[in-house]
């Protein structure tokens, strides 16, 4: 039977500023990706977040970024390697206190933002990424963009892996996202991304910008729980998803 | 054979700011309070000084703060027991996954600062403290000012301690130190310093501002590693404390 | 005729969490209070907050609080008057910044949270308040709690002042606000709350919580904008004072 | 008679840590850039070191710079011109509140670090710091590196400008400074440094690191006040400019 994983990045919330649905999307999901305190999250979301996640029996992730919470970790910031291992360190052992007191495992990690961009395209900062989870705890897995150098990290440094695919976003011929700030980087259509996600899961598959066929590897779909939109198309994947036989389940 | 530690807060630096003089210092004492990111150090510096201690065989704590590197983690914040569980497992997070990437062990655990002083008086902020070092590892000590809420507390919910004590501060007659503000707060005499502490270790007691014998426990001694005074009323103290047969060395 | 201003908090948004309705509230209101970037704000909220309260014509104030991010301005910190007096001084020089580009005038100062709170109790708190505007601009007027040590400092160091009042606030025999700590600090029902507002401003009176008539001068009322039932409460407030003649109006 | 202005980076100490020695250095410059709060300086180091420049007559400027006080500004971040535009704003607003209450002129505005950086290869960063300086006061000063984008900017969008030169660094052939990545960037001799200098200041040209004769203008060079190196270099371009006649002052 195929099976792929939801994730979602939650625990978004600063202090007196509210992020995302949190409740409403746990329910959908299978894995979580746990906001550390650096670009957003707090301590005591942190603290909430393990708990629900856990209430809700979520395979629960960390989720680093760069020190940059008015930026939301969203900008690339000039670091070196050592920057990188430092961040990932820090924050992997910050959120693995609450998983801790919590008496629940962490099973992945996933960078945010401006990190999971430059560690899919710079080799660099990949392997300062994953020599830093692997230091850490080698058990984990890293959750990475399909085909990006932060798999191929995963493979020369022998670190365990999830590739992610996108539902909602256009493919290179190279098998990296398009651009947002091009044409067509975007799927609007709900259908269309469906029909996207489900080639991609079940011939490992997807059809670029370009019309050229590619290879992908589809272990887990980055969903979002902002906004009914974003939860009408969560629920119509896992509907589909379902018709076709396909399991919804944390990968281990 | 009497024997006691000497304790003394590193890893203070942040970024491009450097404060005190961790290498000096890191030869003369047997605990190290290590910054963690919230009222001073980063991710960077403490990565570099859970390396060194280790390398002095130094046992290391966690010196967790305020989240306020403005105010150096020195002024009181109207936190609830709430906030204050949450901010000590963040840090104590934080910097126990460096020192598990160092392969060494966290052994104690001292709130710094205005965090010190509020626990060490308000038995609810000193709860918190206390659960949180030991709902995240019950194995850990807290180190706090002899006599103290933060003591108490330990001894109310099962905590391993050691009991601090200052060689150059004043005592009231509850065993609380004399207020900075107060005339006579400070003993500026070397020779008067070392007295006291000699006492404290030797007899448990010590004399208050007032003249009254009380008791003290002095299980770790509290010294400073900046600025050239600093060092020498080190050496001072373990010049005189070998001569009377007291051994210094982190307590077990 | 008479006249009163409406005052609404704004400008609280900070990077990627929004907080707050102020197109709503915009043109409800006589009078905002911005945010100046330390407990809420930042530099491009601040530039569109000044630019929509100038298109509603509405007088812009600065609203500085302390840096505290993560505790949104409304912890107390044990701080000295000249860390309250800089951080005045830094804050309206970063708003007034952003009226001079705007081309438009900075009218008054309403401290936050904590600050306002702290000031309305602390001479030596509210003198630096006080002495800081004055300072900057000795045409700005104080926004205060009404009959607090923030007024009375305008008095003695003859600064311009506008004494605020709370609709939905319970009061104490001496004209403080009683604590949201105890039973009955909060007034839920929408016409008493809007007979309490009346009463202030037609009579310059308010009935404490004990029952006792006490002066009160309400040259301002506080607003919300935040939710369906503080924008109706809002409009209720209008509808009553227009059906009594009273003028709703920035007062000079 | 030939004139020249020595500027220095100053305030740049924050909160509990102290940067530089900024005492020793002011009575030998002419021009001071004040940092402002965002890359280091703080509110209460701005208040004290306006009011100590003004003290020395020196000529007091902003030094705006990246929201990245753990990377001291110094790192690329990618941010949009808007971006940039806002930041300027708010941090010259917020220094030029301390020149106000000290009754004192804010003169020029030099961009701190990476942001120095990327405006002299930058057009649009260029612009959206002319522009954010221009809309602020159109009286102020650009210190920008000597042919980069920045002054012509200022000469595109019609800014008053002093063109900065460096006695320490190597010149590519196109008037950029040498990466400090590449060999020979830096000048260490010091009397090559002092003659380079020199001779920008008199023939208005500097040899490049290739050999080549390139044009350069020399309003005003940049020295440092950390250690005793960079004073000495500074007494030493002061002894040989006195010699040859040049004045160094503030220009206007």
């Amino acid at each position: 039977m195929m099976q792929v994983d939801l994730n979602c990045d939650l625990g978004e919330s600063f202090g007196n500023y509210k992020l995302g649905d949190d409740e409403t999307i746990l329910p959908l999901i299978t894995s979580a990706n746990v906001a550390c305190g650096f670009h957003a999250g707090d301590q005591h979301v942190m603290n909430q977040t393990v708990e629900i996640a856990k209430q809700h029996n979520i395979h629960i992730g960390a989720h680093p970024g760069f020190q940059d919470l008015i930026g939301f970790g969203r900008r690339n910031i000039d670091v070196t390697p050592q920057e990188v291992y430092d961040l990932i360190i820090y924050q992997l052992g910050a959120l693995s206190a609450f998983c801790k007191i919590h008496d629940t495992k962490l099973y992945h990690v996933k960078p945010h933002g401006a990190l999971y961009q430059m560690g899919a395209k710079d080799s660099k900062i990949a392997d300062a990424i994953v020599k830093a989870i692997k230091d850490f705890d080698d058990q984990l897995f890293l959750v990475g963009l399909s085909n990006s150098e932060l798999i191929k990290s995963c493979k020369r440094l022998d670190l365990k892996y999830k590739s992610e695919v996108f539902a909602d976003r256009a493919y290179e011929d190279d098998g990296q996202l398009v651009s947002r700030k091009k044409d067509g980087a975007l799927i609007t259509d709900t259908q269309q991304a469906v029909n996207q996600v489900l080639k991609m899961v079940k011939e490992s598959k997807v059809t670029s910008i370009n019309g050229k066929e590619i290879d992908i590897e589809a272990d887990t779909i980055c969903v979002h729980g902002d906004g009914e939109h974003a939860l009408n198309f969560v629920k119509e994947i896992i509907k589909q998803f379902k018709s076709e036989g396909i399991e919804i389940k944390a990968l281990n």
